[in-house]
């Protein structure tokens, strides 16, 4: 949230607000193996309880200069968080680094160890000699639970400040931040409160959306609108800052309606929703099925569809029907119709949407064929050009779209999710 | 790049080897909007010439911070670079902090103004007065010209390190890295070469592979060895440092070699391969065909075959049978077989790989059927259980995995690598 971090800079010595400073740990982050989404994550779940980060810092796997970085991020925030350097091997050193900083040796904690044992355990494995160390934290820290792998996280505090060192894996990092980090610092955010909602939008681009939002987009705003799209969905994020937790809310509560109003059907859900979870919520609602026939996203489809735990209460099957072949033998395509339209066609699509439905007896069924590249495109038929049919008891939509691209895989996505708002349209409010 | 990173580190005055820091600036970035990919993609391009970079920084929009972030990757580095806050508002403030840092005044260059003026006027537009800005650099830097957007770059020397500043845009970045500031590093790493290979394994723990490599991987060594895991993948990369390419690739050969007689088929591909990718050459240069029959990796699988682009060649179809209805009537699941053992077992994967096969006729199946999660799990069949079947003309081999995960997401991914990985090993060298 720039606007914090500007207030941040402008009174560094406001003892209100406390800030936080991130040290990422791993020499395959340097090197740009890794891109390093921790950072990011962490400054977003930050900025929800009103904690700007400050700064951010990546070093290599070596002790001296991991606690070089320690002392660095402390003198520039209140609340330094470290990521990765926690694994089993040789070149994980944040541990080590964290004792030297606090002046203190590691010790081995017995029910650390236990837990790692269990977790082999638990997979009929015995612990390998070399994660005994993920069971050392120095004396003067407390470990942060990690249950969802091996290595426990570190918290300590130093001269007011507090440290956290979380795994650089995101997956772990992501869950031990929310289950013991941002729990504690929120407490420490009193006196400011940011209330954040986010509006998940499709099927329109981002200049457009600019267009529509107007001034809602400027910088100086309170609430301030952050605008991002990544693969094909648009984030609104609207930001209020206040002095307390219900004006916050009730500032993006007001905005929330106002975004609404101006873009409509636009917006697909909130928070973090999926278009796959927005439809499984309508289908199972309705108490309905869907099945799916798929060419060119070769499973994509049916896969976001079943990211979405329950997803069996509605899902019925699904085809992949690569092959013209596999396009007539599974779900009744005429041959002659592939021969006369060829495979990427409305004709087709339609085919495959009613032959996945006859076949599944399904309430709804959505057939998809398109040029995903890098071959196969045409003069007519140029890549990227995707056809997707809805069908269902009432009948058959079927659209044609252009997704521009040279990408296989964005054309790939963006036709999976262009299926999943065409029948998020059609399954209505 | 760790060898040199360390090399670095050790031999701070060591003048053959120049080293590189990198500063990002901007306040999204330390909020989160915005994802840093531009520290990775400098940090792969040095490398490729042999300068490692030893420290990344972010800083928010504010012009001491920024002067202060100079001042520090200066004191760890040869070589700053420095990405955003070239643009024309109000909150670009790097072109001032340079001059900050360098001491002297920003002038308004004719040629640069000249240069985004033609810009605008090339797309018919009046150049805005608020972009003048763009066309002033300190007095003691040089400009690097821009093609791509209307920030033009700075170079600067000070106390014999040299300083690029580049804009935030990703392909302007990249390009003006690619065409003014690479080539002058080139002249600087020499007499360094670094030659890099990436061994891509799965089957095994991060552990379980460190115990197998004993000293390979030990820090101080040249070649190399960087160990890491993503999503079930384990990266094992070899960055060997010499005075020329020869030398230094000779070495990660022989290092290679070493590493394949230990590690054998946990090996399965090399540099940014994948196991579909491997997977899918096998059966292109054997011209033998796949089918496919999901339970829970739900369409996961067939999205990874088909991510690869030309996977027609050899992909024939395949199913997502959600349903135990769906198992009997698509693949011909014996109803009472699914009774007696029920939808998750060894007996049903089998069936499932058989049916495809015979559906889509043709030569090699897979079956997938486990629990992934959250719901399902069961005493006897716990969370994260998966039977994997690979049926070909030679027969069926059935295998059960315990993907021990809380997230339904790893245990999905975690199963469909590991059918690929069983179909990799069946169809041999």
């Amino acid at each position: 949230m720039g606007a914090q971090v500007v207030e941040v800079v402008e009174h560094p010595m406001d003892s209100q607000i406390k800030s936080a400073s991130i040290v990422s740990v791993g020499n395959e982050v340097l090197s740009g193996r890794t891109v390093d989404t921790n950072a990011a994550h962490i400054g977003r779940q930050l900025r929800r309880i009103g904690v700007p980060v400050v700064s951010a810092h990546t070093v290599g796997d070596r002790r001296e200069v991991i606690v070089r970085a320690l002392e660095l991020a402390a003198s520039e925030a209140d609340i330094v968080i470290v990521t990765g350097g926690l694994g089993p091997t040789d070149d994980d050193l944040t541990r080590q680094a964290f004792g030297d900083y606090l002046g203190c040796e590691l010790e081995l904690r017995d029910d650390l160890l236990e837990a790692i044992r269990n977790r082999f355990a638990a997979r009929g494995m015995e612990m390998p000699q070399r994660n005994r160390i993920q069971a050392c934290i120095p004396k003067a820290a407390e470990p942060i639970a990690n249950e969802w792998g091996t290595a426990p996280g570190v918290a300590a505090e130093r001269g007011g400040k507090l440290f956290f060192a979380l795994p650089g894996v995101p997956r772990e990092m992501e869950k031990m931040l929310d289950a013991s980090v941002l729990p504690r610092l929120g407490q420490l955010a009193e006196g400011q409160a940011v209330a954040v909602q986010r509006l998940k939008c499709f099927g329109t681009g981002e200049s457009a959306m600019a267009e529509m939002l107007g001034d809602a987009m400027d910088r100086d705003r309170n609430p301030l609108v952050n605008c991002t799209a990544r693969i094909g969905i648009i984030t609104l994020e609207i930001v209020a800052t206040a002095a307390s937790r219900d004006l916050a809310e009730a500032m993006v509560v007001d905005e929330e309606t106002r975004l609404r109003n101006i873009l409509g059907d636009v917006i697909y859900g909130t928070g973090e929703e999926t278009l796959a979870e927005v439809v499984g919520h309508k289908l199972a609602r309705a108490g309905r099925t869907l099945a799916l026939a798929e060419s060119c996203t070769g499973g994509l489809a049916a896969k976001l569809v079943t990211d979405v735990p329950g997803a069996s209460a509605y899902f019925n099957r699904g085809w992949v029907t690569y092959s013209n072949e596999a396009k007539v033998a599974e779900l009744g395509v005429p041959a002659d119709l592939i021969t006369a339209r060829g495979a990427v066609s409305a004709e087709v699509a339609a085919a495959m949407a009613q032959g996945a439905r006859r076949r599944a007896q399904a309430d709804h069924a959505i057939g998809i064929t398109g040029i995903a590249g890098p071959g196969g495109a045409t003069e007519q038929k140029p890549l990227g050009l995707v056809y997707i049919s809805v069908d269902d008891a009432d009948g058959t939509i079927t659209s044609r779209h252009v997704l521009f691209s040279q990408e296989r895989s964005f054309v790939r996505l963006r036709a999976a999710q262009t299926a999943l708002n065409a029948l998020r349209l059609r399954l209505g409010g």
